[in-house]
């Protein structure tokens, strides 16, 4: 089935001077168009100029560390909290850098604590009277006057960085000694714009071969706050977090922009900071916009740099890509031509392949051609089996890669760490034709789904798309579903509360998902407290529409019931004070039922939700565990509701879904056409080329059925994670 | 080791007309000195005039059915809260009674709905104005106009009931057809209370041969709410909660009393009524406070009139016990000489025993004689077998009653039921002997307990000593803690949050519990947002106290910390906000520690708390689970800290316990006298009497070391569910 076009194109390779003969080897066996530089590798000469694209990293924040060096009234700030402090005497004395790590943070004392820092009695909540406490700049203390005996004190303090986050990680995990500690500069200072200007003009000049600037990424890394202390190395981090994007600077021109004034304690909320993973509040949605439009604006003087130089820029879809957000509105004023994302599973396939508003998607795959993994598991290294590796996460992206396409994939790391592999090295030449061929069936075509949008409610909407905070969360229901939902043949949206108190719910939409752990942003928390938004979405389903809840959908404490959306679901979960109170005592039908029809044995949903009960009788359980429903099903009106109690991806989840999707916006007949037997494999039809592609996720050999619309099922039989094309007329 | 002391006295019989000889021959070889009737059985002239004291049930609310009916207006009401209706239009029609048992309850539709119903818009939580609504008389129907469509709408409804719970429930369970259903009269109307003293002095003249008039209880019975549907049969139960007290009248009189109005709203409490378990409000306990004050003033003239007639009044501490509170101040304003508390457990034996005021505690001991036992299992019939039902419910009150002593025992029921059980009989007899020998060590004596009380600390205090709400609820980490804590040698006091704020911490104690869920009345709710309640346990740990904290301790969402007391315990919940937040990396200790000494494997809580994390390496894991802490301990200041994820009665767990207040009150010597080897076995020591009191707990036989001051340990061997008394002089 290998045609020319599968031979070449569309791959990125990452060379390596002083191994240019592989790396051209390689570029060649691997049909590369395009090579790459990455940490720690530079191109020499003769790759540069062989005729390949070239592509070449810049993170511009911590590009020259002499300037930085020189300037360090110009690093990056965040602000912090102290660890609490109990008050034994009416005078506390708090050092507030206790605990945290010294050589990333040291105490910004240029600007005044007294208007920027803020006190706290975390006993009562209430904040101490700034006349009521002094910092001590000699100790670099804060003493608490007038304290409470035997309340708790904690104090939100600014902080400049004097080691660059990733650079720190690297440095530290490879024991790379007395190398400088690179430090990142805010661009929110004219100073710093003017240098990052003049730097990336230099920069260009020097790089005549490069094709194409990758920013690794733009100005703020995602949020990483480390301790002292090695078993609290990570205090706190966050992929989506703006915490590292705040200074006076900034806090000034929010003023003028938004007509408010935030505080340190918008930013430090108790220590929780703005974990994505929470219900933001409108104040620091206002602030991610305010940094967001920031970003755009100064990044788009970055681009058009580089278009002068007549080179592409890409932007990197990780590491420093806070106030990026390729899903917000301003993301295509930036220029880019590319967005490249290093993925693991399919979701973030689909998160790359989603984003609007630029040419080219391109992933990039793992393994990372390092010695070791992410945890510290031999990959390219004596005990590993990289090829095993690289066939483990392309099962993951290619059943993503069949609802949706990206452009470009390829590799990163040290390509001379390959060499003692060559069947890692025939696995990537027969992955780059499946990937190529893949990508051809989505020209002038679109697979096989069945009508109807599904929408994932959550409190980011489109925003967060495919995201629920950088890489997987294991446990985290909406991220298992999300990469159960990657490969399902159905059409997916995300939409935000905001969006249907605003605007209603789209006429496109037939299910709606409200998935996740009560107050997360996920499941949502105080928004569910806005009546519309819960009469919106009860008129909605009472008028036909589907709605799946998962774990504690629509759940706040609040009113009469935790469950907002008690009504449609017909469950609701009892958090404590019902004790006293009856449960309805469910029976499970004794029949089979459409969503659990492929189920065999038990549902398993990893650590899900306990304690549901039913409201009445007309709540069909058709899962339960120790007496808590796991899977139920209710009508109201012309809709349909689903609740599951949980979700772990696994192939017996993402057909539970799939068909929880069908039963619930009464698409059953569209739902079981293009549908394998075997929960193993799955498959897409293109129409327009007339091509099923059927897909083995397991490592282990399949047999199959296909059902087609009025005729027999087809039968497959798969090899270990293998692939199968069949013409198929209708 | 039998005397003549332990073979007579102390024992209540219940006698059984028709069966005359068996009667006086089982009050022979048991040792009775007292006979009583029972619900269903009736006591002949020659068992009453046999010599023996007499007992006679009597309960004042349903004693005359024809009365009842010929005063319905006079019966006990309730308010309900209707099941939840969605609008679909701008007018919702609720019937307020569906779903609801129409057997137990009528509309009260005399006094006007429109003063004493509230309708409530249950998606807003806000009340729907009086002109917004109309009640239908002829529907029995509410009729909401200008709802807001898909809003939840909710009625707050005034009840009569016409069928007495406990009457209700008997006459279901044992299919007593067509026979009268009876009703409860409120004794809040003069002409009710007229009736009673009338009905009482008519029934003390014709009951002469009557030693003791035994209340079943007072005028209140604990709430129970039926359901229409036999799948929801028990839509609310609750054992210590006053809904099923009020009414028109007597709220109008706690309008006086109090100088402020109750709403149905502080009665329906968004359908979760005013449950025990639940952490009470200012005004709900206003309200018990009131009734408590009529139940007692009233109930005290009925006790007047039995004493007038020559005779004494005990009360039954269960049934229609609401308002009596037992371990209220005014308890002992009643008069009573005696109180019967019916027991499964050791901590119902504590409990009955504790009561202050009173004379003669007696307890009403298991099986009742009755062919079934409460979950419908046979007991006095074929396949049950009674005498092991009575050894298994014997062992664990033995245990507390090694603590502290009750004044008698007894059974109930129909007495002919044991004749095929000549085994029952023969334990019985045993039995009684064995209570009345350790009854007299208790005389001019105390066991041996470590010096410094231990504390339980909720939000009910001592008016709920020994109570978790009814009997054992299995799961409820408070009342499993009691449980296993009813016979440990400590000596223990209930106090509440408010004791602490307002009167501090007394100087006896030295160890306080605080055990249960978030929101529960054990753990606490808002009560913990009182800095002066958390300064105060702070301080007086930091003085040397000893704080054990269970489950979700001084937990309430609020601040920076979920356990208010996280700086104690060492210890603090994630309940779902702390995702993206690092967790100390805790290393259990390789040694061994004096609370985990006895352990043999995993600590085992049943249902405990997950997502438990460390605060920093100044706390000491002892045990943990898939990365949570089971238990932790910490220093603070001078004194200590312990946590435990959970409480279930096992022996072990209660020797764990015990070890845990000896650690945590800094008294590991005297925690270790006095002290068993083997944790299927318990003792206590009398030091006046110089005995030593061996038991097993267990259905095996036992070999234990008991532990003896100055001396070398000594050794027991014991049959199942035995006991060793051994002379040891100190």
């Amino acid at each position: 089935m290998k045609t020319d076009s599968t031979r070449t194109g569309s791959f990125t390779l990452p060379g390596e001077a002083g191994y240019e003969d592989l790396t051209l080897n390689l570029a060649g066996r691997w049909g590369a168009d395009t090579i790459r530089d990455s940490d720690g590798t530079v191109l020499s000469d003769r790759i540069t100029s062989s005729g390949y694209d070239i592509y070449s990293t810049l993170c511009l924040v911590r590009s020259d560390n002499t300037w930085a060096k020189a300037n360090r009234d110009k690093l990056q700030q965040n602000y912090l909290m102290s660890f609490p402090v109990v008050a034994e005497t009416s005078e506390v004395t708090i050092d507030p850098l206790k605990g945290y790590f010294r050589e990333q943070f040291v105490l910004n004392t240029s600007d005044d604590p007294k208007e920027w820092w803020q006190v706290f009695d975390r006993t009562t909540g209430e904040e101490v009277p700034a006349a009521d406490w002094n910092f001590d700049a000699d100790s670099g203390s804060v003493v608490v006057k007038k304290a409470v005996r035997w309340h708790k004190y904690t104090v939100n303090f600014l902080v400049s960085r004097i080691w660059e986050e990733i650079s720190m990680y690297n440095h530290i995990t490879n024991e790379w000694g007395d190398r400088d500690h690179l430090m990142a500069i805010e661009p929110r200072y004219p100073e710093t714009q003017e240098f990052i200007l003049t730097y990336l003009k230099k920069w260009l000049e020097e790089h005549p071969h490069t094709s194409v600037v990758r920013f690794t990424s733009m100005f703020y890394n995602f949020t990483w706050f480390w301790g002292d202390d090695p078993n609290l190395r990570y205090i706190y981090s966050d992929w989506g977090d703006y915490e590292m994007t705040v200074n006076p600077l900034a806090l000034r021109e929010f003023e003028k922009a938004k007509g408010y004034r935030l505080t340190s304690e918008d930013f430090v909320n108790k220590g929780l900071y703005n974990s994505t993973h929470n219900a933001p509040s409108r104040r620091y949605r206002d602030w991610m916009d305010f940094v967001n439009e920031f970003v755009v604006k100064f990044g788009r003087q970055c681009v058009d740099l580089v278009h002068q130089y007549g080179k592409k820029a890409y932007v990197f879809y990780d590491d420093h890509w806070v106030g990026v957000e390729p899903y917000g509105d301003r993301f295509k004023d930036f220029g880019f031509d590319g967005i490249i994302k290093c993925v693991f599973n399919g979701f973030e396939a689909r998160k790359c392949a989603g984003v609007p508003g630029v040419k080219t998607h391109e992933l990039r795959l793992h393994p990372y051609l390092f010695p070791t993994g992410l945890k510290g598991e031999p990959t390219f290294k004596e005990g590993g089996n990289p090829a095993l590796d690289a066939r483990n996460f392309w099962v993951q992206i290619r059943r993503a890669l069949l609802r949706q396409p990206v452009d470009r994939i390829g590799l990163g790391g040290y390509l001379h760490l390959v060499e003692p592999f060559p069947d890692f090295i025939d696995y990537i030449e027969l992955l780059t034709q499946e990937f190529r061929m893949l990508k051809e069936y989505h020209v002038d075509d679109k697979p096989y789904s069945a009508p109807g949008k599904v929408a994932i409610l959550t409190a980011w909407g489109k925003l967060r798309s495919w995201i629920c905070s950088g890489h997987l969360t294991p446990g985290l229901d909406l991220n298992e579903l999300i990469e159960s939902l990657a490969g399902l043949p159905v059409d997916v949206e995300f939409i935000s509360f905001d969006d249907v108190v605003e605007r209603g719910i789209p006429s496109d939409i037939k299910t709606i998902i409200n998935a996740g752990r009560v107050g997360s942003a996920w499941s949502g928390g105080a928004d569910w407290k806005n009546a519309k938004l819960v009469a919106s979405i009860t008129e909605w389903v009472a008028q036909g529409g589907g709605f799946i809840g998962v774990a504690e959908p629509s759940a706040v404490d609040y009113g009469s019931q935790f469950f907002q959306l008690a009504h449609l679901l017909g469950v609701d979960r009892d958090t404590g004070g019902r004790l006293a109170l009856g449960k309805y005592a469910f029976r499970k039908p004794s029949g089979s039922h459409f969503i659990t029809d492929d189920l065999t044995g038990e549902a398993d949903f990893g650590k899900d939700v306990d304690n549901i009960f039913v409201l009445d009788g007309e709540t069909t359980v058709l899962a339960e565990k120790e007496g808590s429903p796991r899977i139920a099903v209710r009508s109201f009106g012309k809709g349909r509701s689903v609740y599951f109690s949980g979700h772990k991806c696994t192939p017996e989840n993402a057909r539970l879904l799939h068909r929880a999707i069908g039963w619930v916006s009464d698409s059953e007949a569209a739902c079981s056409i293009w549908q394998c037997s075997n929960v193993e494999t799955e498959c897409a039809y293109y129409p327009n080329h007339k091509k099923l592609v059927i897909i083995n996720n397991s490592g282990t050999v399949q047999d199959t059925r296909v059902s087609v619309p009025d005729r027999e099922p087809l039968e497959a039989h798969l090899p270990p994670h293998g692939i199968a094309i069949l013409n198929v007329e209708t």
